[in-house]
Formats: C-alpha cells, sequence, structure tokens
C-alpha cells in the first residue's frame, strides 16, 4: 500500500477501506509517512469529507495507535461526559463527583484550556498540589476505592490523534467536522468506559459558532459511539453567554464548591440545569435511574444534600490536593493581588454578554493561554455580577477581574466591555438545550 | 502575510490575489514555507481549482522565481514550439531547423523524457557529442550565428516550477489543468520569446486521455499567454497511435534526419502533417507569411528542399555534434546490439495501435526511464513497420525492436501487442487536429 494512492483516492472523493485507513494512521504515527504527504491527505479529506463508516475507521484506527485503559477489573457501568469546550464551563468538576456519589464509575480523562476556552485539568491544578498525572496503577486504584479520577491524557493514549492535530493545527484542516469527532473519541474510546454524555457547544462562545455544525458534530460522533457499541448521547447547548459567573480556574472551583454546597446564586441557574440534565443522563447509563429526567430529579438531590462536595473532597484527598479547600475555598482560590471592577457605561437591560469576549478577556488576564510556551496565573479571572436580563445602572459593576502586576487589564476590559450589550428590553429567555442526539 | 491564511483562504475556495500568490512561491522557494504547508496549499488549490487570473498570477510568479533569457539584443521575432508529450512526437527536431530555415529565431527549451512519451533532450543526446547544456553566452552566439538553438532548461530558470513540481510528483496533485498550465508556461515565459505554438496532445498516448481535459488546458495556457502579451496558438491533436514510425531518441533523430531530406515514407504522414502545420503556424507568427496556411505550404516547400536538413547540421556542429549523423544516420542510429522483430499473430487490418502500451514498450526496451536512476540507451526503440489501416498476414512483422542485452524483451513484446487490435474492417481515418485554440 502507498500513501501517494490514499491521497489520490480521497483526492477524488472516494471513500477509503479499513485497510487503508488504519495504514494512514499507523504508518503516519510510527514517522512512515512524512509530513507532506500527511498534510496533503489531510486537505483532501478535510474538502472531499470523510463518510459515516470513513470516520468511525479513523476514531478507531487513532484509537488503537495507543494504550486503551482496561477497567474491566472493576465491577460496574463506567460513564464519562464530555464538553467541545465553553466559558466558564466547569460543569465535569461538579458532575464528576455528583454522578460518582450516586454509584456511578466515573473514569474522567480530561484535557486543558484551547484558545478563549477552559479545561477541566487547568481548573483542578489550581487546587494546590492536586496531581492530574496519576500513573495507570494509581488510576485504577483510586477508581476501585472511590469511584472516580480526573486525569489529564497521558502520551501513551491515541498517540496517532497527538501528530495528527499538531499537523492539522499549522495545515488550516482543524475545523473539519469528521477530524474534529475523531479526534475527540479516539481518546475517550481509549477510556475503557461503556456509556458517554457529550455536550457540543454552538455560539459565539463556542468553537462551533453556528448551531448546524453543532447539531451535525454531535450526529457524527454519536454515530462513530454506535458503530464502536457504546452508549452514547449527545445534547447541543447554547454557549452565548458564560454559562455561571466564574470563569477563570481558580475562581471555577471556588464556584463548583458553592454549587456542590447547594447553593444555587443568581447567575449560575444554566451551569446547574446543565449539571443535572448531564448527571441525568450519566445515572440513566448507570443504570441507576429508569431515564434521565429522573436522573436529573436524583442529580438535583443530590447535589442538595452536600454528598457531591464529600465526593470531590474524596478526589482530591486522593489525588494529593490540599482538602481544606473545600472547607475555606475563597482562602485559596480569591488571592490574586488585584481585584478591580469593571462598571457599565450604560443603563438599562443586559440583553447580550458574548462569551468569546470573556473567554478572551480572562485570558488577557492570565487565565489561558496565548501560546504553548504561555504560563497560567491560577488566581486570574472574571467573577460576573450581571447575567444576561439583569437590570444595570451607569457606573454599577457588571463584573470583577482579578490578575497579578503585568496583566494586560485595559485590553481585557476594552474586549470584555466590546462583548455586553445593554438595552431598553429585557432579552427574551433561550432555551439552554437545542437538541438532544441519540 | 502568513501561509496559513492562504490554506485557509484557497481550503473555502477564495481567489487568491497576486501579493499573495507571489508571497506562496518567492517564500516556498526560498525554503521559507514548509513543504508541509506547501502541500496542503496545493491539495487545496487542486480541488478548489485557480481562476484564469490565479494561474496567469501563478505562472508569472514562478517564471520570475529564476533568471530570464534576454534575447532582446537579437533583433527579430522570437517563436518557440511546445508540446504536452507523445509517443514517436519528434516533431521538435524537424520543425525548428526548418522554421529557422525560413529566417524566424527559434529559441528552444526543451525537456527530457517523463513516463512512456520521449523528450527533445534525450533525442538530440543520442548524437555523439551533442551538448544540450550550453551556457547563456553560447546559446545567445549561436541564436545570433544561425537564428536556432536547442537546449535543456538550466537550474537558474524557473526553480520555483522544479521545487513545486517535485511536491506535486509525491503528494497526487500533478493533474491539475491550471498547476499544469503554470509548470509549462513558466518555462516558456522565462524563455523571452515573442510568441509560442503549443501542440497540446490527447488520447490513449496523451497525458491528457480526454479530449475535454486537453481542450480546457489548451484554453488555460492560451488565456495566460494572452495575460502575458505573447502570441500564441494552441492545437489540440490526436495521441492514439504514434506520431511517426520511430519510437526511441536515436530511431527518432534518424527519422528526423529522413524527413528533414525530403522523404514522406508510409506511416509518416501524420508525423508530416503536424510538421508542416505547426511550423506554418510559427512562421505566421515570426511574420514570414500572411497566413498560417501560407506558413504550412512554404514549410511543406522548405522540408522537400534540403533547407531544413543544412539547419539542422548547423544546429549539430554548433553544439558540438558529430556531422556526419546526417550524411549517414543508420551508421549512428541503428547500432543496438539486437534487432528482432516482433510478428503478428492475426490478420486483417490495423485497427488500433495503442501509442501509451508502444511507449511502455520503448521504456522497457531501455528508452526511457523507469525511475529518476534509470540510464537510457539511445540505441533503444521501437520502429513500426505497420500503422493504423495497414494489411497484415499471421506471422507478419508489425515492428522491429531495437536493444541491449538485459533489456526486458519478453515484457516488451507482451505490452507492445496487449496495444495492438487487428480487425476485419479498415478503421475510420480520424481528423489529426482536433481544435484550433486562439
Amino acid at each position: 500500500m502507498r500513501i501517494y494512492d490514499l491521497i489520490f483516492k480521497k483526492r477524488e472523493g472516494q471513500p477509503l477501506n479499513q485497510e487503508e485507513i488504519a495504514f494512514f494512521v499507523n504508518s503516519f504515527t510510527k514517522g512512515e509517512i512524512p509530513d507532506y504527504q500527511a498534510s496533503a491527505f489531510l486537505m483532501a479529506a478535510f474538502i472531499r469529507g470523510l463518510n459515516g463508516k470513513e470516520t468511525s475507521l479513523l476514531t478507531q484506527a487513532m484509537c488503537e495507535s495507543g494504550t486503551k485503559l482496561n477497567l474491566s477489573g472493576i465491577p460496574g457501568i463506567k460513564v464519562d461526559k464530555h464538553s467541545t469546550g465553553g466559558v466558564g464551563d466547569g460543569i465535569s468538576l461538579v458532575v464528576a463527583p455528583l454522578v460518582a456519589a450516586c454509584g456511578v464509575l466515573v473514569p474522567m480523562i480530561s484535557g486543558r484550556g484551547l484558545a478563549h476556552t477552559g479545561g477541566t485539568l487547568d481548573k483542578l491544578e489550581s487546587i494546590p498540589g492536586f496531581r492530574t498525572n496519576l500513573t495507570q496503577a494509581e488510576f485504577l486504584s483510586q477508581m476501585e476505592r472511590i469511584g472516580v479520577a480526573m486525569i489529564g491524557q497521558t502520551s501513551e493514549i491515541a498517540p496517532a490523534d497527538k501528530k495528527i492535530y499538531a499537523l492539522r493545527d499549522v495545515t488550516a484542516t482543524v475545523d473539519s467536522i469528521p477530524l474534529i469527532a475523531a479526534s475527540i473519541l479516539s481518546k475517550k474510546l481509549a477510556e475503557g468506559c461503556d456509556a458517554l454524555v457529550l455536550d457540543v457547544k454552538t455560539g459565539c462562545g463556542a468553537f462551533m459558532r453556528e448551531k448546524k455544525d453543532a447539531v451535525r458534530l454531535a450526529q457524527v460522533m454519536a454515530d462513530i459511539c454506535k458503530r464502536s457499541r457504546k452508549k452514547v448521547v449527545v445534547l447541543v447547548t447554547r454557549m452565548e453567554e458564560p454559562l455561571g459567573n466564574a470563569i477563570g480556574n481558580g475562581l471555577e472551583v471556588w464556584q463548583a464548591i458553592e454549587i456542590l454546597r447547594g447553593e444555587e446564586k443568581r447567575g449560575t441557574e444554566s451551569f446547574i440545569e446543565l449539571t443535572d440534565v448531564l448527571g441525568g443522563w450519566m445515572l440513566f447509563f448507570g443504570g441507576k435511574v429508569r431515564n434521565s429526567k429522573e436522573g436529573r430529579a436524583k442529580i438535583s438531590e443530590v447535589r442538595k444534600s452536600g454528598a457531591g462536595l464529600k465526593k470531590f473532597e474524596e478526589i482530591v484527598r486522593s489525588q494529593g490536593g490540599d482538602p481544606e479547600v473545600i472547607q475555606d475555598p475563597k482562602k485559596f482560590f480569591f488571592r490574586a493581588p488585584i481585584v478591580k471592577e469593571v462598571t457599565s457605561p450604560w443603563k438599562g437591560s443586559v440583553s447580550f454578554i458574548n462569551a468569546r469576549s470573556v473567554g478572551v478577556a480572562a485570558l488577557l488576564l492570565g487565565a489561558g493561554r496565548e501560546n504553548q510556551d504561555s504560563v497560567l496565573d491560577p488566581s486570574a479571572g472574571i467573577l460576573l455580577a450581571k447575567k444576561l436580563g439583569d437590570r444595570v445602572e451607569r457606573g454599577e459593576p457588571i463584573a470583577q477581574f482579578f490578575y497579578s502586576p503585568g496583566a494586560r487589564f485595559d485590553e481585557a476590559e476594552k474586549v470584555f466591555l466590546a462583548g455586553v450589550k445593554v438595552g431598553k428590553l429585557r432579552p427574551k429567555p433561550h432555551p439552554l438545550i437545542h437538541q438532544v442526539i441519540r
């Protein structure tokens, strides 16, 4: 088999078979296909597309390129949750302990922040001492003991994805739905879980700005999971304003702890709704309830009971974090040297808060990475004082900015305010969940 | 300007402007764009296409990437001819001296054989001592003295084309009409001639098998020339059976000398027709006749007069070749150690001779290159004894194979015979010239 012939075939829009896709993935991962041929192949695949079978085969081949976690020794149904990335989307921090508290196994492998969006690993690492790089033995042992673990992807998991993504990143072939789906799921399928609950974000703060693209991605991901015999549900959800009030790594952990304590503050309604719905599906797949609606009610109940917080504390302890964060989160997560209020130049009702602008502003304050060498400031971020529909007076604070000397406050404020709209009328409420795809 | 943005733009099918195309060509030639980005760009250009303006800009930028010959010091109109490559297409060897004998300047830069097709340089180099690698000074001096020179492309001419072609060759992006047109014409425009007569071959022996592709290529090339203010005519011509009787480097020079001597043997009718027509256009552009038809008659007259042979002898002498080849070509070009007849297993009328099969058979005998390291045998090749429409008896010779020990005769014979069809009825005559595009 020659890569030339595969490039030719894909260029002509012909579908590739299992042997051909496996040849590309394996040979490229082993370094036997030069980058210039792989990039021509990826561009052809980008433009001509991959059908459902090809996308599934690509996902499988990328998954098989590395080690897979074997959780079969641990009795019970394993369920994971994944989001395509949003702003202020710290739901994993809350839903994983809640679902685990209900007795469903949650082996969660997360990623880091990308562009203007946050990443679960970065958030967890703002807890002093918290280790996301558990060894496989530590991971399995923790799963057995407390039924949940939250770690990062190791280099042994789907190495093909890492190599292919790096090439896509510099050759304008990232935003292809089949390639995105294969990249996400090649890692998720390597986790060895039985069911997946996927949250595909859409809107100005998401990578998929257009709903139709998000729905298509959701369909493709659902299809891959079904072809791999995994139970799956994909929710297409709104990412126009940030989910909760907190944006920034430490601030989001603080907010997660508050919510796990059962608090329901103004501004966190969408965060809580999505937590309950996603968790409800996880409980359903885990066999703990008869349907997702019952699951949602159960998650809500457990959230208010504080049982999730207890489970979160177990995770923190088990992964080397300081358990004192549970009792006094403000002490740990509100320690940015500078806190400055951003006030409204307008009077009226908040009619729009652009999540992407807020994400970029938080990044400029130090909460995200501008490039691969950027160092995160775990204390940096934004706390929103106003959310969509809130009344605001001229000069009244809309948000608090947390940062350290050297951060670009002025630029952040400008970007932030450019994303806020204040009008005369209260905006119409929008649905949080656009579509549920199974 | 970033190559990433250009890849993105072309991926989305958007046209690129002059600065963008020049940036790609110049930065890639200088080694400032890595191959993996260039190949992604070329694949996007391949699939999305380039419009007329983009193709012309690409050609110009590739042309400008190196030195251009300056023939402005030599008074007179300079006209060149180029063919996209066929089997037994030694017309350049004949038409260049004929046109030069009529007083039109012919600065001809040719290429080598590619795949199953022959190349003018390889043919000329079968003349003992003949140098195709003249220095620029030698080239100009010869143009002044005898009005014609036949040389190879130097590394200084259109280096961008060489680099881009090498990458296209391994990334399945060769057969794109705009990229082919830009590649051919970037070199031709660097020659500094005033007019071009182009012969685009189509049929089983051509790179463009389909007539519609050949016509499209012809239109694109004509458009580029016009945008570059060069006079141009493009003939789309039939390449189903080999043009003359000879296929192979030395054998084709022998046949060219015979034709320049005024001979018109059975089997060379198409060769001679095309020579006269192409030469007629060259004379027209050179201002020697009122139209191409008059030019055709003039070429025919000069061909029969032997004046072209005299000019060919001048070329041979001037470029270091042994002038004795003119007097006794058989002595020089019929010296393959083995000559074997291939006989017909059938009786009837020859209804098809597949030029590609004949080209591949000649290659297997040593007349072409299987890979970059292959060494040509200048004496190897095929002389056809039968052509389309000829009667043949069972056991009667169809061709003579010329080769050296070690050549793959058996395989060559098999390939050759697989391309020959003998039927009951004489085939209908087909037009040689499909279309004339200006």
